[in-house]
């Protein structure tokens, strides 16, 4: 078989990849469980990450209406541009100070905002469309596990709402194969007895989903251990570990992001996490399949 | 269609169960997503939760090995068998204390566990195998939806990792698609270096799936409204109220035990919450559909 993956170029990283498919018919079905990160690993992270782009278009949108919601200090660091400051009250808070935004919207109105948002717009950057930032070798990666009836699930350290609203569209995966970081909800009934509501509160619910979290999120909400797992930053290295250190054939896939002719060059440190090596190195120390964009990848972006 | 149900008795109850059914077609396909809740919804909960038997048995057997496991005052109840004391200390704290006695494992061998107790166990009363406890017209009823492309999910009040257990091989339910009451787990590295881990800690995590508790687990963990929720205790109500009050046709399914003869005859009130009317009435004032098993259901159990 060698036109399975035709957006890999030949060489040991696709024989690993295939080696691993190969192997992976001998694994009972219900074992067959890969995790896949989101971004910088199915899709594009760079010059932002798409749900910072959502989060801040939401934040000028409210500001125009209310200036005041300017003044708190995390989203006066986004709206003036301050890489210090906001490098010194991190990306976490941040994040969830523009979370905080969507406070009181149903799931089906955060949903919509969602797919608005994703449908209209691009990374300009790129010149792409969003829908085409997604890694071509990685989604005909996922296609071939799925052909050999695969699990795929989507462990990402963005809003776990966010993604499940464009992963159907486009990964093809279902809301509940989605786990990341979730927003707390609040359920009642309007005035304590009338129609029942559910709405988002400006919480978040078990701590981001990096890391040794990670791990834990996958055995609490998906029940199995993965087979393979792909990631491309500091966050995904417990998945990853997690993964290899299985019995059977495993493949820990760690995307590195070394081609600033089509992508971008980058290392790969997730902001909140701090790493003495780069993950790159970690990962070829530990014997993971490191994909180089630049020599391992014929084609980069999906046409969308 | 009259043969697409054959365990359940002609009557507005099955009228009504065939209606949702016709009208789900119209239904986008993602949205045809139904919750069924586990004990006395999907199988019997009769005499004891299956859990429970589950759980007493690990303790029997840990204190054949060393009698202070029994102290703790939980236990101790639980082994004197002292109805008021157990009373008293309340299931949730009970459940909490022989979950700790897992402590420590695998999921997998945890799992194993769950499996090799489920083959082998019996519900005495009834004269059945476990595995031939679940009710023929629910199961019928799952088919039925799959066969019109739903998602099927379980709603448990019960420990998440032991549905999941049996859930592929009692209801063909996906781990993923089991959300219940969670311990957290601990992940870590042999001497902080060496190979990963995952294993069972004493505490959980989240609270008790029930209530209110169900409604925000169906989205945090599994991202969409149920049109069909399924159930038949207190802690039920939340989740059915939910899934009546969306857009679109919807069921909110009651089991009521009133069959002393083939099964057990009992008011549906979950053993934690506190109602001043029976979970019956309250569905039927709100105009859920009430399945009477001893009106409704021409056969009880599955041949297993």
């Amino acid at each position: 078989m060698t036109d399975r993956l035709p957006s890999w170029k030949p060489g040991p990283v696709r024989d690993a990849v295939e080696a691993f498919l190969d192997a992976a018919v001998d694994v009972p079905v219900p074992e067959r469980f890969a995790c896949f990160d989101n971004d910088g690993t199915l899709w594009c992270e760079k010059p932002n990450y798409v749900q910072l782009d959502f989060f801040v278009g939401e934040l000028a949108r409210r500001v125009d209406e209310d200036p005041s919601v300017g003044e708190r200090p995390e989203l006066a660091a986004v709206l003036s541009g301050d890489r210090a400051a906001m490098a010194e009250i991190g990306l976490p808070a941040i994040a969830l100070a523009l979370a905080g935004l969507f406070e009181g919207l149903s799931p089906e109105e955060f949903t919509a905002r969602c797919r608005a948002f994703f449908r209209s717009g691009r990374n300009e950057a790129l010149d792409r469309p969003y829908a085409s930032c997604t890694y071509a070798p990685m989604l005909e990666l996922v296609a071939e596990l799925r052909r050999l009836d695969f699990t795929v699930a989507i462990v990402t350290g963005g809003g776990t709402e966010f993604v499940r609203a464009i992963s159907p569209e486009l990964y093809a995966v279902a809301p509940e194969l989605v786990v990341g970081t979730l927003v707390s909800y609040e359920y009642g009934r309007v005035d304590g007895d009338g129609a029942p509501f559910l709405r988002r509160t400006a919480g978040i619910s078990g701590g981001a989903n990096e890391g040794d979290v990670k791990v834990s999120n996958i055995q609490t909400q998906l029940g199995r251990r993965p087979i393979l797992a792909a990631g491309n930053s500091a966050g995904d290295r417990e998945m990853l570990e997690w993964a290899a250190a299985g019995p059977g054939p495993t493949l820990a896939l760690l995307v590195d992001h070394d081609d600033a002719e089509r992508e971008f060059a980058y290392e790969s440190v997730a902001g909140s996490f701090e790493t003495t090596d780069s993950i790159t190195d970690i990962g070829a120390s530990l014997g993971w399949t490191v994909v180089s964009m630049a020599r391992d990848w014929e084609t980069v972006f999906s046409p969308g």
